[in-house]
This record gives C-alpha cells, structure tokens and sequence, in this order.
C-alpha cells in the first residue's frame, strides 16, 4: 500500500522550488518533477497530465514530464522549459504550487467541433485567446486542427477563426489608404514573383511591405532568395523606415509578433501534413490583416502536381478568400495561374536570384514565363491604385520593367536592407539529366522537382539545386539534358543524383499529352 | 548569412555522440540537441521537428527539443529521453546519425481518416504497428483519435482496430474453454460488483481471472478497492499460481503487456476528454481477448447523471459490442443496468470494501442494491456454463453467497494475493451534509459525488471519500443527513466541504421526480 499512497507531509507543505530548465519545447509548456518527489505520486500525477503551476494567482498550464536526474531538477524543485518560464514570470527559487489542471475551457468548444456542431465567434475567439495563452498542449492542437480540417469549417467559421486569430496578435497600422500586399498559396518551385512585383509596383509609388517566411518544405522562401541578394532580418524599426523610404522592402517575416496562434497551428499543422482550405485562408488573411495590409493579390497556381489540381477546388478556394476578406474589410483579388510546372529555370536561392535578376535586367535569356507571370500580378495590384485605369496595370508594368526603373527601385532596395558583399554562384558540383527519348517534354513534377532541390542542399546550401533546361512543350533528343543539379556537399550531390536518375520529375512523349492549361491568366 | 547557414563542416561528418537523458516523455520518444550543435541549423530542424536517429540500420524516431545547457547535452550530443534511449538499445557515447523523419507511413491512412474514407484492416494494421513501435509523436496519435472518434469509425473499423491492437501485443492463454471475464464501462460510483462476483462465480469453479485498473478520474478503482484487503501488485506468474489454484483473482492490471497500443491511445484520450463508442469497444474488448477471456459480460449502467443518459444510445453501444466481439469469437452479453444512483453506499476505497465485506457476510444492513446487481451478473456470468440450465444463475449465485461459500472464497482470495495486515478505517475527519427541507430524495449526481468524494482524498487516502445514508426515493425531513464527508487531511477536508456545500449532488422534492428507471435487468 505505500507504494500507491504515499503519505503527504502532514504540514500539508505542496510547494517547490521553480527552476528554470534550458530546454525549448517550442511554445509547448512543459513542466518538469522528479520521480521522487513525494508530490509526484501522491497527486497522482502521470507523465502527459496536465498540470496547473500557480504562486499567489499567477498562474500557467504545462504538460508533465518525470525526470530521473537530480541535474535536472531534484525532489524538491519544479523545473519549467524556457517557455514556460518566462510566461509565469517568476524568479528561479520562488515557491510554487502544482495541481492537477482543468482542460482550458474553451477545449469544450473543440469537443463540440469534433461532433460536428458549428462554432460562434465567441468559441472561436475563446479558442484563440487560450492558444494565444500557451494553455493547449499539442495534442489538443492537434486535436482542434483535425477536428476543423477538411471541411470541418464552414466559411463562417473561417471568418471567425481568421478575426479571432487577428485579435489575438499585434496589429501594424501604415496610416495610409492602400497598403498593397500579395501572397501565392505555394507549390510550385522557383516562382519567385514577389521580387519583381514589388520593385515594380513600388516604382510605381503604392506602399507594399512585401514580408516572406523562408523555406520550410520546399526548396527556397522568397526571404531565402532575397538573402542571396541583400539582408532580410530586419527590426520592426528598420523594416518601417526602409518602407517609408522606399515604398516597399522584401524582408524575412518572422520577428514581428502578428498573429501569433497562426505560428502555433503552423507548427502543428505541418508534421501533421494537414493542408485544409479553410485553415490556409484564415493563416493567410489574418498575417496579412495583422501586418496592416488593406489590398491582397492571392495566387492560386492550378496543375497536375500543384496544391491546387482542379479547377473546381480552385474556385472553392477562391470563393473563400473572397467571402473572408470582404467581410473583414480587405479588398482580395484572387488569379488563377498555370501551375502545372515550376515557373522560371532556378529552384533554390541561388538560381531563383539569377532568374529574377535577369527578368530586371531586361535580359533577353530571361526565363519568360517568370518575366509575364510577375508582370500580370504587378499589372493587377497596379489597379487597385484609384489613378489607375482598370487593363491598364499590365502595360504600366511593362513599362515599369522595361525602362529599367524596376530593377533601379531593386537596387535601392538592396543597397538600404544591407546587400551581401559577396555575389553567390551557383554550388560546383554538377550533374546533367539526359531526356530518356526523342520527344516533347510533356510533364514536369513539381513535387519531385523541388524534391531533388532539397536533397542537393537547397536552401542551406545557397547555391545548390535544379537548374531547369527544358519546359513543358519544348523539343528534346534522346541524351539532351533536361535539367542540372548543383550541390556543395558530395554527400548532398549523391542523394539529388540517385533520386533523379530514380525518378527524374521529367516526361518526354508526345505533344497532346501535356496537360491543358486550363488556366490562362 | 551566416546566421542563416553555418556551413557544414567539409569533412561530412554529421555523426553525434548518443546520451541518455534522464527524463521520461511517457511513450513520446524525444531527442535533445544543444543549439549550438552544427547539425541543428544546417539541416533546418525546429523544434518539434520528427527527426530519424539511427546507427548501422537501428533507426527510431523522435520530436526534437532544443537544449541550451550543456548538463543536459553539449554541442556534439544527441540526447534521447529515456524510452528512446532504450528503444534505440545502444550505448551512451555511441556515434548515431540523424535526419529529417518522414511521418510514419500509416499517418497517410489517417489522413484518408481524417477526409472521412474508411480504413480497412491493413491500415488499422499499420497504424497500431506504427504506434506499437513508437513511431507517432502525441500529435499524431490525437489527430488519429479526433479523426477516428464520434462516429469516425464504423462497425468494421472499429472490428479492425479491436483486431490491430490484439494482434501488436502479448496475449494470454489460460489453455481452457471458459474463461470469464466482467467489465463496466464506468461512470457509476462505488459499483464495487467484481469484488462480489470474482469469489461466487470461482466459488462455482469457473475461471475467472479478474484484473482491474486502478482509479484515473474516479475516487475509486477496484483495484483501489480490493488493495484495502489485500496485495493486487501480482507477477505474471503469481497471478497465473493464484487463479490455477482459486479459480479466481482480483489483482490489478497494470504489469501485463496486453494491448499495448491501447495504452498508449488512453494516454492521450483522456487529457483531450475523447470517450467515443468506437474507441471504447476497441479498448475494451482488445484488453479482454489479449487476457485469454472466452466469455465476457459487459455492464452498461444508464441515467441522467451516467457515461449513457439515453437508452438509444445504451443500444447502439451494445450492438457495437455485440458486433465486434462476436467477429472475434469472444462469447459476449451484455447488461443494461440502473446508472440513476451510486451502486452501494461507500465511495471511496475503503468505504467502498467495507460495503462489499457487508453483503459478503449476509449482513443485514449489507446495500440491498450492491448485492443485487452483483448476483444479476454473477447469474449471468454463471450461465455461461453449459451445465447451468438457462435462468438459474441467479439462483445458483445468491445459493453460493448466502451459504458462506462466497465470503469463504474471498477470504482464500485475499490470503493467497496477501492479506493487508491492518484493517482500514474510514478517515476521521467527517461532516454530514443536511437535507435542505423535508421530502423524497429525487436525484442524485455520481458526476458530482465522484467530484466530492475525490477532493476528499480518494483514491490515494484510502478512508476518504463520501458515505451515502440516503438514496434516491427515500424520505428526508430537513436538516437530516444524506450523506456524510470522510477525510483525512484538513486541506482536502475544507476543498471537499466547501464544494458539497455549494452543490450537494442531492435534489430533495416530489416522488414524481425520480427519473423513471427504464432500465429493470
């Protein structure tokens, strides 16, 4: 029997000492007992419970782990992750009570989401604001992304859910009447058309504090891509003086602290490869919404191999960018692009920089598709401007780019972000893909394109990835090569190559076997 | 740049020196990496990345948390939290990769799950294999049990599940043709039936190995319970000694390693408070066929207050038992029985065995309604056997208990499992809480009692708890105790008095308002 009850203290003493334990769960609360602290099994305590540690009404949640090394903690203190420890905001040695925790109350919500039941504002802002509070554990992350994936949100929902997200973060004011942004739902490697949107558009005088993530799955972010040119950390100050200067910047997003649940969910949502419609809205337009934007440009690439592979999920998807936008107040445009292969020649940072710099420079090997795509987006947030005649915003564009005052307003930004004093090449080691036959290349696999770009090193590796020879439609002989690996590490070039020579990415047949392009523009 | 992309060493060494960390995750494999390790940036790892360790083909996976103290792991270590470390099974100092860990490959059937497919046996298959193996992080498994839970999972699924969860653990063999076997699915306060039907069905001579969790969010298991008289800490191969020669056993269930995968799911089932049909059946019936039982009764208490409130639902959870255990050749039946009220008088351990020593006894003042609801499933436990002509078990039961021989049983039960050398007591510090005004006690919450009867101190003060004197239809005049508070702490004493007196659990009015017991056997 002592084994299952230990007796308390009779002093009825439940305090322990707080320490700061240096280990970053990520967002995660974890609070650390030792094994034989005599708290630890008289409350019943498991590994998973989840506890409540409080000293005169502060108070945070966290998840229970038992520890075995008195380094760590010993019997008589409580360990708290760095997290966690800043948020109680207590010194190290403070007494501390622990009990057992109630589930956050706004769990209750979730569990109705899980039976099927809409949510109202109020659950959702609850939801928000406990996530906001570090008060779910993963599991019950996971358990409230599931429960609202695929479906499990109707449009009012999303709404909610993208308000409610708003609400819980910082929000930028520009203090100006359109404050232009654009964002592509992803997919499709290379693509890099923020970098020439913005030089041109903000050439053209229209705010566009353009902020980017850098890669997490896929070969290159835009804030990797910049990174080659010029600095893209940049302090909230730095960020609104170089704005203020120069209509517009190409920054890494991640300092500022807007809608910080999106971070949460992200976190969770990418190891559980969940990619619903409606969590991907209210992520969008609540950083957008945050970061004080009042005019979005959304880019949905459609194809084979892209997120997006029918049409009709397409207009679905855009019909609810645009029901949640609207009725948050923010003018929403959506285009429909072909994504049915990368857009430019690069994947990686390296190779996307050249590409973008040669559409800039004018150059007349300049990959086209990249060079009409990034105009067609610029001509469109162009027409948000009131001055602007509506078919008008492509030819301005085009003049914007082509008489050099686009890649001037590049450089001015560079040079004020801070560029990079030295110019990167692409990585030296270097593999050809041959076409397997005389043919037409007829499918291109983003989703193995950028597979092999990761393998070779890209993003770390800068200047490692796929450089790509030959596109959709385009004649090839039998040994001609279709693309070329760059790689650092011999290591990295090893892996690229067997899965390349595996599975190129490559098709080569006939002509009327390259998918339609249901999309034009 | 450099803070971007530390660059990889030339060398390609990406090998780290294996440490254990003394902490336990509970079944979540975790890795520690110092942040100044050169691996941790260069690969792009975040915390709660799943990373893949591995040494010559051992391979495990983990979720990463990130370390900045040395005493924990230095720069050129990898860290593994206890069951990592054991189940990677080599030795500190050892030189171990790691990489960026594809999800486990059954989450590609949760997803489908979680789009509303059905998995078929060969996904339920990977997917416990998967877990079994540790190999979902705690955010997988909840996203399997949200999509999986609250009608997720149909009839078959839930047969598949029961099957994949047997099939990834131990299972015993008892090598005879009746082996019985009782479960609750719970939700009703003391309800202490094994403890009566274990000794009259092994008095009869039929096999009835009973193990028995210990309380989670009740004030009381029965292996709480039965730990008043005796030891329930049994080996493997005590437990196998004790039934051969007693034919009965009431031991606890926590050392056999049946079903594990249930386990882990439970883990994370009741900090998200999921209690679907789906998941219940599996978990029981998985236990029970893992334990060798051929015969099981399964006891559904319905009422207001009770896990079923409604009868439809009591019959849809019926037929899904029905359904699953038949497929499986386990003989099952199950008992709707009476959930308006506590069964017997005692909530708490010690309450509860002295409640149970009572009607073993034939003590007069024994609860009437404990000792008839064990007798009613004794009776059919004991017409499991094909020489017990249908409709007498009852009969045969009550025979066994009034002649002495089932009190006799027990007391070879306890002596055989280890006799507590010292009688319990009810803990001394009591207060009996009044009638509001004169009438029929109409309602009783077991939601509520539970709540009381665990701020009192149970289960880990055994003689806490709360004692009914009066149950529903009996008269009360005001200020007349209906029932009394037994603690042993003044701490807990002060929580549980202070809720009881705000929220009794007890409705005292007309006799009409007794909820209609539509439940009568």
């Amino acid at each position: 029997m002592e084994r299952a009850a230990p007796p308390r203290p009779d002093t009825g003493k439940r305090e322990l000492d707080l320490r700061r334990v240096a280990i970053d769960t990520y967002r995660e609360n974890v609070a650390y007992l030792h094994r034989d602290c005599v708290l630890y099994r008289a409350e019943g305590f498991q590994a998973l419970s989840k506890v409540e540690i409080s000293n005169n009404g502060q108070r945070i949640l966290a998840v229970l782990n038992v520890v075995d090394d008195d380094h760590i903690v010993n019997a008589g203190q409580l360990g708290l992750s760095e997290q966690a420890f800043d948020q109680l905001g207590l010194a190290e040695g403070t007494q501390v009570q622990i009990d057992h925790a109630e589930p956050p109350a706004s769990m209750e919500a979730v569990r109705r989401k899980m039976r099927g039941e809409r949510l109202g504002l109020g659950d959702l802002r609850g939801i928000a604001r406990d996530i906001r509070e570090n008060r779910y554990s993963k599991m019950e992350l996971a358990a409230f992304l599931v429960a609202s994936s695929e479906g499990g949100l109707d449009r009012d929902e999303v709404l909610y859910l993208t308000q409610a997200m708003v609400e819980t973060g910082k929000r930028m004011n520009w203090k100006e009447a359109l404050v232009a942004d654009k964002h592509c739902i992803g997919g499709v490697p290379g693509n890099r058309t923020s970098m020439l949107i913005v030089p041109i558009v903000a050439a053209h005088g229209m705010l566009i504090p353009k902020t980017s993530s850098r890669a997490i799955t896929s070969p290159a972010g835009t804030a990797d891509t910049m990174e080659v040119l010029a600095n893209v950390d940049l302090s909230p100050v730095q960020l609104h003086d170089i704005v203020r200067h120069q209509r517009g910047c190409l920054a890494w997003g991640g300092t500022a602290n807007l809608a910080p649940v999106d971070d949460v969910l992200i976190a969770v949502e990418r190891p559980l490869g969940i990619d619903s419609a409606g969590q991907m809205v209210a992520s969008i337009l609540s950083k957008k919404i945050a970061a004080g934007s009042t005019h979005l440009l959304v880019d949905i690439p459609i194809g084979p191999t892209a997120k997006m592979r029918h049409m009709r999920e397409a207009l679905a998807l855009r019909k609810l960018f645009e029901f949640v936008g609207d009725r948050l107040g923010l003018h929403l445009e959506v285009m429909l692009t072909d994504g049915r292969q990368p857009i430019g020649r690069g994947i990686g940072p390296v190779l996307e920089a050249r590409d973008v710099m040669q559409v800039l420079e004018n150059d007349p090997d300049a990959p086209h598709d990249l060079r009409q795509k990034s105009l067609q987006l610029a001509g469109r947030i162009l027409e948000f401007d009131p001055d602007v005649r509506g078919g008008n915003g492509y030819a301005i564009a085009r003049d914007i780019l082509e008489s050099g005052r686009a890649l001037e307003k590049m450089r001015q930004i560079i040079m004020v972000q801070g560029a990079q004093p030295m110019p990167l090449e692409p990585s030296p080691l270097t593999l050809e893909i041959p076409a397997p036959e005389d043919g037409v290349v007829n499918r291109i696999d983003n989703f193995q394109l950028a597979r092999i770009a990761r393998l070779a090193g890209a993003p770390m590796d800068k200047g490692a990835g796929v450089d790509l020879l030959k596109k959709l439609g385009d004649p090839v002989q039998a040994g001609e090569p279709m693309y070329r690996l760059h790689a650092r590490f011999p290591a990295d070039f090893q892996f690229a190559r067997r899965l390349a020579e595996q599975q190129s990415g490559y098709q080569v047949g006939d002509t009327q076997d390259i998918p339609p392009g249901f999309v034009l523009s």
